[in-house]
């Protein structure tokens, strides 16, 4: 079986911890992964709660989503970051979160996307330089049917530069390493509460 | 008397400092409890903040809410979380919080009960599978007679996917063990922190 | 000069902790006193952040405001300290702290007083054994003159079984321990930051 | 090259994680200094989680600006810094920070200032000895271009007793050291938020 290294899991346990601490992984929402190499992701386990995982909620699955741990059960949404790590070679960490927020908005929002302009926090996405451009965050109907949901994803995968996020549901986003990821997802969640706070008006 | 294990004790001070992190807990508010065998239960004190318990704090009752612990005075509504062990005799821990989010919507929604539709989270209660179906949350009207509160709880747990809310009060919630109470208290309270939002609009 | 008990420092500086986890003590904000004996109270010094206190930041004072620490300058509103002390023999703990929620509240409410009532959380305060009853938190208009705003807090302390809130400014609660008036504070806290949810329909 | 003292480093990366307990580090923005001497500051890195600060996030620059620790990149940023050092000799902590209150306050309101009135927090600031009176809190367009945005604050300095807030993007604040820069911060946020909420009626 394959053997995941320390820093994969130590990775995945940290992000836990500090999505926790900012309610975005409520019951037992959410999963968390990094690339291992180039056919091999780690991933959280299905169920339990994500603020107090332990080496043995780690699993490896390779990007098909086929387990590489004995006895490990994937979780259904192991594809849709599968999905991310061969769009993007140089992807390195993958989160999925759920906020009040981003599920709020999400849900009231009937336009296929949320708009982000004029904050300066956009900056810390790839290739953004300032405040001033639209940055658009793609809304997806949620399905339960993982290979209808990846197939709904697939196309606007391109248009994606924050991320995305399924209605009802929560946020996807990555990065080419882990501190990136934890503050890419920071910072669509600071923006997805700045918008909130804005409809109320 | 009756030895409490010091499993029950662990479960329940952890509970505790969970619930008061998140704000579940306020003043003296909350109780929480874990089944010790078929016939008795682990449960808090009356009185004292439920972040900051001790041993001291747990004492043991049996299903009518009889203490089994020397000098130990039970609170009042040991007889609502004793209610829900005889009536689902695989439940093993009941917590009961307080939130703004609930308080508020219980306070405001003139329906018998909250329903719940369309959110992911929701998948964290038994036999859910889906975000499609509605959920409903009754509401119970408070009454500071706990006999009399009981009689309303009782018609109502066969309707209760989730829990109970008591209209200025709080949430009961249950499982099997005390990490799925948890998630499953913290997904209630992250739904009706979405629905509080969307009442805003 | 005056001994300070190491039980009362201690009490002092993990209230102030306890406060600042809870963010009502911003800035400098706020102050936290105990009852030594029946002419002495331990009082926070002027200045500094509540949520940072040492050993050096509690001072010992007579119950007209004149400290008995060397060096020490009491905060003016240590008057208002003194005020309940003389007025109520078996207060041991008071509290004086910051929230949004107060602060919004007693500055939009035209009444000279909130009125709380149909939340369990109210049998916290003293003498209070059910929800039915409506419970009153006076407002009084915040004065840079001590007495002056001392002179306009005595005669409505007798109708204060919360505490009482001081517009623009904050909440002063006591109780007979440091842990009731934690306790009370949060009630308090809670029930204002529900009264101002209901505020927004 | 410039050997940083030990206080300034620690001084920096204290304040950096108290800014992001309180979520106004979101992402990689803000930035904190302390003047080493009337000619130099230490400042934090360009890039980095301000929350996670370590020994070597903290650079020396002149205040013009230019880095004096080897192979070191200052964020465009540290010219506002620089600018405040040099406009008051006797300010020896600088801190910007983003909260979603202000972002969401400073887009949304028109006039070229926020005005805050009849808090008792706002004695915190400089000179401020009541709540009565009037404190203007300058808006600043925000400016890719750091030489075009420190002009646009510089003439503003003389009328920013609070510190300033620059549109979609954060507050700058400053004090004689690092615990007032952090009390200040802490009240300028308090009173951000109590103005939003009072927004929404």
């Amino acid at each position: 079986m394959y053997e995941i290294p320390r820093w994969a899991r130590d990775d995945i346990i940290r992000a836990g911890r500090r999505m926790d601490s900012r309610g975005w992984v409520p019951a037992t929402a959410g999963n968390i992964s990094v690339r291992l190499d180039s056919a091999t992701i780690a991933i959280t386990r299905s169920g339990g709660h994500k603020g107090f995982l332990t080496e043995e909620s780690v699993i490896a699955v390779d990007l098909d989503g086929a387990a590489l741990t004995q006895d490990a059960r994937p979780s259904a949404e192991t594809l849709l970051h599968c999905q991310i790590y061969r769009r993007f070679p140089d992807t390195r960490a993958v989160l999925h979160g759920h906020s009040v927020a981003g599920t709020v908005l999400s849900l009231d929002e009937r336009a296929p996307q949320i708009i982000i302009q004029g904050y300066e926090v956009q900056k810390i996405f790839a290739g953004q330089t300032t405040h001033e451009l639209a940055l658009s965050l793609p809304l997806i109907a949620n399905d339960q049917d993982m290979t209808r949901l990846a197939n709904m994803v697939g196309p606007r995968l391109s248009e994606a530069p924050m991320g995305y996020l399924i209605r009802g549901h929560g946020t996807y986003v990555w990065a080419d390493d882990m501190d990136m990821a934890l503050a890419r997802l920071e910072g669509i969640e600071f923006l997805l509460a700045c918008a909130l706070e804005r409809r109320r008006k």
